[in-house]
């Protein structure tokens, strides 16, 4: 691997002790080669996808193994080890904020008997913190753990008319639009719908891909008033009308904000809004 | 940290490269120090809580940051990520399991209404993979992610029965029972409660605290046949008898095994018992 010769090289030139920086990289590399397509890599696979020689894969992964971020599969090869999964349970953003929203979700799942998905941004994606759906739900390929696009779900566009402006150029700039079969808006449209969420607080898609559904996202927000996550719900299209969803979901969105703290959210006294 | 620097020249002196590893293991300790109670931890918390030396913690904390294993709280210091919960949900043991158990407890809490857990063993204590519970359940403090004894739970002893001989007889010999504030059985008592378990095929247990329940737990299988995971409904003790609650998590269990792929749970041509 010569680029990253190269880079030791540079680091050992550099100010910072050359020692530790880049095998901590290879490490995290190592876990990044798992994706949802790839659960289980033998040693040359985690070698190849990682980008890392093989004797140093071996070292890395004996070491993640004896932690138990790695485990040995019954089926041979390498997997993700629960105690990872453990440590990573404790992320605010992924368990943490599920606790506090999967009553609220429930109570929509019970409400609406569909799809009910929460969301945070991670980067210019967003990732599946949690979804409840029914079995005889509309079929939706989204995975707990997984990733969605920001422009064409309701989740994401939620997420997006509250990220960085940055971000937001880049994203219209880009417009790939990820793997959607649906036709990605022009980023004039997708700035103006941007600028409607963020005003009608809720975001309502319609997508044909992989089944004719319709979404309706709100914000949820924290102690600091940021928007931190969204809140959805999705429908079979031509079933029921989003703008009778769309109170429930505004109304689960605010009191997972209120459980985590969000100031806007508070029940006031005399607020019979709650 | 002088047993570190002990250990990075016997590296240094041994066969394998010293660069690496140790470096690895901190990194690695930095994320261990994250736990329930200590869910954001300051650079010096952190550093204390790994014993790292400050400096080395600060240069592996930006690495972490940079990869999204850590994120920086809003609140000051740092939380575990999302990234490392995205990479997490992979570990077939964690959201794998749980992906396939999911319909079949909520089929159960949906006939129960009250606690349906599901754990996988992680060394000498369970770690709880999924947990529905309903709002008006009898109180119990499991949180998904975290660590159940295996002596003094259902799952638990489930998980410990078919546990490797020599793991059980060290839980045997050691008994603290964790925190359990209920007496923990003599271990005669535990070894042949652990043999009925085996022969049943399910664990009952009642405790008192933190409130008077009753937990039924059943085994679930991979495709070899392991026990790789056990599936339990907590109840009020005084409420519904357990055993007319047996057959629902027999069945659940069963369900999941077989989605598993576990060969004593596949459906056999004219088996009505499916």
């Amino acid at each position: 691997m010569a680029v990253d010769d190269a880079g030791l090289r540079a680091a050992a030139r550099g100010k910072r002790p050359p020692q530790g920086d880049p095998v901590v990289d290879r490490a995290l590399a190592l876990l990044a080669a798992f994706d949802p397509a790839h659960r289980r890599l033998s040693l040359s696979e985690l070698s190849r996808r990682s980008g890392t020689p093989l004797s140093t894969t071996r070292r890395l992964a004996e070491r993640l193994l004896a932690w138990g971020a790695l485990e040995r599969s019954a089926a041979g090869g390498y997997v993700v080890g629960v105690r990872l999964w453990e440590i990573a349970s404790l992320a605010p953003r992924g368990l943490g904020l599920r606790e506090v929203a999967m009553p609220f979700m429930d109570d929509l799942h019970e409400a609406t008997r569909q799809h009910v998905l929460l969301a945070v941004r991670e980067g210019e994606e967003a990732v599946l913190v949690e979804r409840r759906s029914a079995r005889a739900a509309v079929p939706v390929d989204y995975r707990v753990g997984g990733r969605l696009p920001l422009q064409m779900t309701a989740v994401g566009r939620v997420l997006l008319a509250h990220a960085p402006v940055e971000l937001q150029e880049r994203i219209l700039a880009g417009q790939g639009g990820g793997a959607s079969a649906d036709p990605v808006p022009q980023p004039a449209v997708l700035r103006r719908t941007l600028a409607e969420v963020r005003r009608s607080g809720v975001a309502i898609i319609n997508r044909r891909n992989p089944a004719p559904v319709v979404s309706v996202a709100a914000p949820v927000r924290d102690a600091a008033d940021r928007v931190v996550a969204a809140l959805s719900v999705v429908l079979p299209a031509g079933g029921a009308n989003p703008r009778t969803i769309e109170p429930a979901v505004r109304a689960a969105a605010r009191a997972v904000s209120r459980g985590l703290g969000a100031p806007g959210a508070a029940v006031k006294a005399g607020d019979a809004r709650g």
